[in-house]
């Protein structure tokens, strides 16, 4: 018989992840706010509970795949939590992008009870994950990522291994996200230089994006941001502020400033004032060419 | 009998394209202020000639690869120049990465001897050039561009037009140079940012550039920067200040602020106060760590 | 028989406006977590209590003045804290320097209580402070201001009211604080420009506090930048920084780019970095200096 | 008979301040491009020349105060210009807000003749001029300076002696403007910050400069930007945008970055861009207002 696994979080990233365990194998128990998003799943036999802690039995694995911070705490806290119900000998594979700081404070307490708090936030869009092609960066208790290993196999191609700190592979997935913004940024800029020269913004976006960056993400954004393209939005400006907040709130913490991020933050803040968060992110593209003077 | 091209200008840059534009079939009549960088290409048939005004002949073609504005600008001058030389039906065609407004400025000066200016900036470090790997970019007149077309193809892999303007194929260097500044800065503050949370920077560096940003610049410059390796310089650190106040000037003739730009200058500025200019311009990354209060 | 007031945290602010209190005719009832702070003013007739709610009498007034937000909330929060004790027709001021956040949220609590809470921020060093040269801030319920009133006029040289909202005495008390950082910032680059070009600092100095900033806290800044000099601190580098991150946590709050307040939140970061937090603010001079090659 | 002193340039600065040499009892040959300008201080004595050169004697002095660099460059040059005639011995004092770098260039091209080139640049508005208020910063050879002072003396308020280098009076120059337009940029963000917060911009402008900032510049800006009031200018934008760019390349040239002036040169663009030259500079205040979201 296989082995049952629990799985919180059935948005647009938990659903495939969620998919590909499946066909690894697993049976699953699952559990989302809105229980419809889980009738695929149960159509292939998962079995849908009606309360997330449901979704853990005694020593076993659960997995999250939450919006933020505060919804992943509320998840793990009272003596009722699916961590309570795991008990020793479980573990909680914690999917979300999340502060380092949170996923160390929620191991501590995982600790306490004998749980296991593996951080395992992956990179990669929706079709990524459904293709099984999204990268995983994991850390955490050695003895436990060894046991969930099969696992991530079955998710993503390439599983990235960051050690014991529960906070580390938060803080690479960080990393990522803010080396995105940086270049969203800089093509913007990129792109407005040309404009202003009388230049096309799409021939500059091809001839870089052939040449010097010729990466999925320079050619997804660049794209968006030649031809100022934001809807329907693949990464919510909203959510991206968020994440240049956990990076400049990480920074602060080991006293490290970040220039750059400093500069994303007041880039997106703009766009957030002028009622943008449910574009895609690279819609902060916009203010660029406001400020100079460019009406688009 | 073959067409001869004069080439001013033999320097880690201009010695490869000649030695292609040699292979391609092409006779050169070549100059360099040290005489004895001629030799190779003499050897294999070319003309070395003791002032640069020599290379020109009446209608002809001249390439030139120098190391700076004020350089071309000096070489361009004067009743004796190779432009006057030229004369009618001439083409000049410049490869150096300079400021737009300067090529504006000659293209106007070489219009008033009914010479063509064209502007073919290229990409690529002196490896890529040997191996005709270039990416060139052109701007000018029509009729010369279409002219020239086979010596560049000579030279490079790809070839994008961007029109008439003289300036434009520098505008789009100069945007390229940005971008590539802008990761070199924000590659240091993501692998800091993981450093000073205990992680290491070189998995970082393998797994960002193995996933999200999987492209030889970034590879490139992501482990000089994970590894402070910047000895010997790819491409000097000076001159990458020159460059971005390239960008910056340029930007400010068209009323565009940048604040990337503006960001990168400071950081630039302050290793150039530190005396860093002869390590390659990834050693901004250095800046970086100070300031995190890291003492590398 | 005169009102009894009274006052929570007797550090080098609370100390003086205590004093000042008690000369204008009111009894205290003083609490302060190191009890002997409060020996002076006893031998004045104030009476010390041994838990911070007993200053509280039913339907009173309390002031206090502690170091930061959590110590308020923890000093305002549970069924035996003081602002319970004042019950319905009490009356809080709140002269801490917090987020206007946490005013807000700590008014909307007291108010349940029926106990008004008014903020009234002070600015001014403690010398100012004995001197009764203060000013102050107020804002909250207009009753109740003009109910404190006279204590308030007891304290400061001038009283500045800003409307209902709990929060905006704070919000002002912050932009007098970032103004105050960004001219430390501003006169730190400007001596450093004249340094570099080899003029004296001090001559710099003299000449600008003579003429275009004839203010006593460009003076007192000035001079120590000029001679860094940050030992004594007048005010803690670390106690800036977190003025300086309350004042971006509140522009974000509402939507605000403050980009003179990202400067100053990555000055100030790299200054605790170096283990400058000790020293009086100011010193982030020493970071100025240092970009720019100059070992002070 | 009274001493002659030459005087090139009558607009608002120029005039009141050869009124004010005048009045100290010097005659005056003055010169200005629109000959009318001269009309009032022709009535009062002074001799109008019709070539700028003419103003000057064999010996003599010549005061310059012109719009920028270039017409400062261009009255000096050539064998005809009023440095020629002046000659050996003659005294050049130039109180344009000019580059250190123009002023040690002409300062070496001066010496080659035997003239004494005395950078005198001055600090206030043309009211202060005409009240004999200006602050004057000076520097240059010595004994030339000496000879001078009583001419200055007639001028201003104060004069803040710099030394021989003639760069350094033009420095400190532009220090002051520098810390000028720093406080221009930090006062709109403060008010932003509080009308953002619900709090009229005018009550926190008054609160703080009766308290923190008591100084005219403060008090003179911070009405303007409380009330967005920026005609008619007072100073134009587009000279202030002229001056932070001084000061940047004067920065440059030391090799110092500045942060502070980096963000204000990309302010200043941006409202450049938005055709806002002819504003008071403090007209850049709208610029963090629309980053906001507001619309003024």
């Amino acid at each position: 018989m296989s082995e049952t696994i629990g799985m919180i979080g059935l948005g647009n990233m938990g659903t495939p992840i969620a998919e590909n365990i499946q066909r690894a194998g697993y049976s699953l128990k699952v559990y989302n706010r809105t229980a419809s998003k889980a009738a695929a799943l149960v159509a292939s036999g998962a079995k849908s509970v009606s309360a997330a802690a449901e979704v853990a039995s005694k020593g076993g694995i659960v997995i999250t795949m939450v919006s933020d911070d505060k919804a992943l705490e509320a998840l793990c806290s009272g003596p009722d939590s699916f961590v309570s119900r795991l008990g020793a000998g479980g573990i909680h594979i914690s999917m979300s992008t999340i502060a380092p700081a949170t996923a160390r404070r929620l191991a501590a307490q995982h600790e306490m009870l004998n749980v296991a708090y593996v951080a395992a936030p992956v990179f990669g869009r929706p079709e990524a994950a459904a293709a099984r092609q999204l990268a995983v960066c994991v850390s955490g208790p050695a003895a436990a990522r060894t046991k969930v290993s099969p696992i991530l196999a079955a998710v993503g191609r390439s599983i990235f291994e960051f050690g014991e700190d529960p906070g580390a592979a938060n803080v690479v997935k960080l990393c990522g996200n803010f080396l995105l913004a940086s270049a969203v940024e800089a093509l913007a800029e990129a792109f407005t230089l040309a404009e202003k020269n009388g230049i096309e913004r799409t021939r500059v976006f091809k001839m870089l994006t052939q040449t010097l960056f010729p990466c999925p993400v320079y050619q997804g954004y660049g794209q968006r941001i030649a031809e100022h393209s934001y809807e329907p939005a693949g990464f919510r400006l909203a959510l991206g502020f968020k994440d240049i907040n956990l990076v400049l709130q990480t920074a602060a913490e080991v006293q490290m400033p970040m220039p750059t991020a400093s500069l994303l933050h007041d880039r997106w803040l703009s766009a957030m004032a002028k009622k943008r968060e449910n574009l895609d992110w690279a819609a902060v593209a916009l203010g660029v060419s406001e400020d100079a003077g460019i009406k688009v």
